[in-house]
């Protein structure tokens, strides 16, 4: 299992600024290009002044830092038992997703998640990519308000939601019934906790994890194409989810 | 301006099988891994047989080519008043993109554009990316299917949409109303031509480019959050526009 202690740098204005805002994340490092102007007010953390070669150097990496970079420790884990406990009065939406790898569509999720105000993603422990630099950058900051929840089995995992009340939707392209069917035929239906299961791109969400869903739905595309991009699915079925609502 | 006549790589299965099928693309070039198997039946394009490092070393770039690359000419140019006499009697969504230049946000917008059938994509022909590599790969095939009109002026051309009976809507988040709204309070709105205006991130639409849009409209997100990603947005301004409808 991949060390989840592991320091690692997230780079760019948007994601380090809610690092450095976020009182549960611990800072080790900060580095600064010398035409970057950029504020902060944690105490004990000094800038260090540097080119921004000397920044990549650095980070050892080649993605775009914009001369901004903060040396931090992954968040705590979350327990899943502990976060449905601690949020079992308010209505959630979790995002459950099943095998998907890839760190910029996990990052991307991340924002959506953000913005149409889920409450939690949940990943399989093994074979999720966990905290690190390019996610983090892909999440835009994100990644420092909504948890990410490491189990050991998604289906067993939506089982133990369904006990506490979650209606589990599984985004399935070949669904007979589509999201706004959903939404339209039970009335208030996403007043409800839900969960939404997303698979990756190709396979799809697996057989036992569909098994577990409450129910699964398409989002209504051409027909003559494959799938949408995960990440953009997951938006889609967030808004509709939360169309209803006024943030 | 950048030479819109330049031969370029399209890589990776999608995007490649589409691009055999499409009897417009001139094709050049065709590599091939050797453990790919992939059948083509275009007169006249030998399959050269090579490792995934040689394919890597020809196309000259880091990009995931899954073992297949087609070395293309690029498709030939589309005129905004052409395409629009030949559309003229069918019900168009068109996407106008201003001065946004992240080549895997405009391949993302290809896709979706694609998925939610909109017939073509509007861009500003100084400081927009043309066809190239990554864009395609990004775009995963739909490239082939959705045409890119490059033009000089964004607001004249939503002069001329006006003119042939479309009706341009800017995605703008510090808009009053939201894109329900419009759906909502305006019967069958969207049956109409529709143009959809997109800014950059961050920078949003220019104020000229705003002034020329019929009307504007947001996506309800957490007022906490600056934005979505611009293809996450475009994605669903596109399944609001099309919800009322089946494919």
């Amino acid at each position: 299992m991949q060390n989840l202690n592991k320091n690692y740098w997230i780079v760019g204005k948007h994601a380090v600024k809610e690092a450095l805002n976020n009182t549960q994340r611990e800072k080790i490092r900060f580095c600064l290009a010398k035409d970057v102007i950029f504020k902060h007010n944690i105490k004990n953390l000094t800038s260090e002044i540097l080119s921004r070669e000397q920044i990549s150097n650095i980070i050892g990496n080649s993605i775009s830092h914009q001369g901004i970079a903060l040396q931090v420790k992954p968040l705590k884990k979350v327990n899943i038992i502990e976060f449905l406990k601690k949020t079992k009065n308010k209505k959630n939406i979790i995002i459950v997703l099943d095998q998907i790898t890839d760190v910029q569509n996990i990052g991307a999720i991340i924002r959506s998640a953000q913005a149409f105000s889920a409450n939690a993603i949940i990943c399989q422990e093994k074979n999720s990519p966990k905290e690190n630099t390019l996610l983090s950058r892909a999440a835009a900051g994100a990644l420092e308000f909504i948890p990410i929840i490491y189990v050991k089995n998604i289906s067993q995992t939506l089982k133990l939601l369904k006990e506490n009340n979650y209606w589990s939707i599984g985004l399935d392209g070949k669904s007979k019934y589509s999201l706004k069917d959903i939404s339209k035929n039970n009335n208030n239906f996403f007043d409800n906790n839900i969960a939404v299961v997303m698979g990756s791109e190709g396979k799809g969400i697996r057989n036992l994890v569909t098994k577990n869903c409450d129910m699964c739905c398409k989002i209504n595309i051409k027909d003559t194409i494959d799938s949408l991009n995960v990440s953009v699915a997951l938006a889609i079925a967030l808004y509709e989810i939360t169309r209803s609502q006024k943030f």
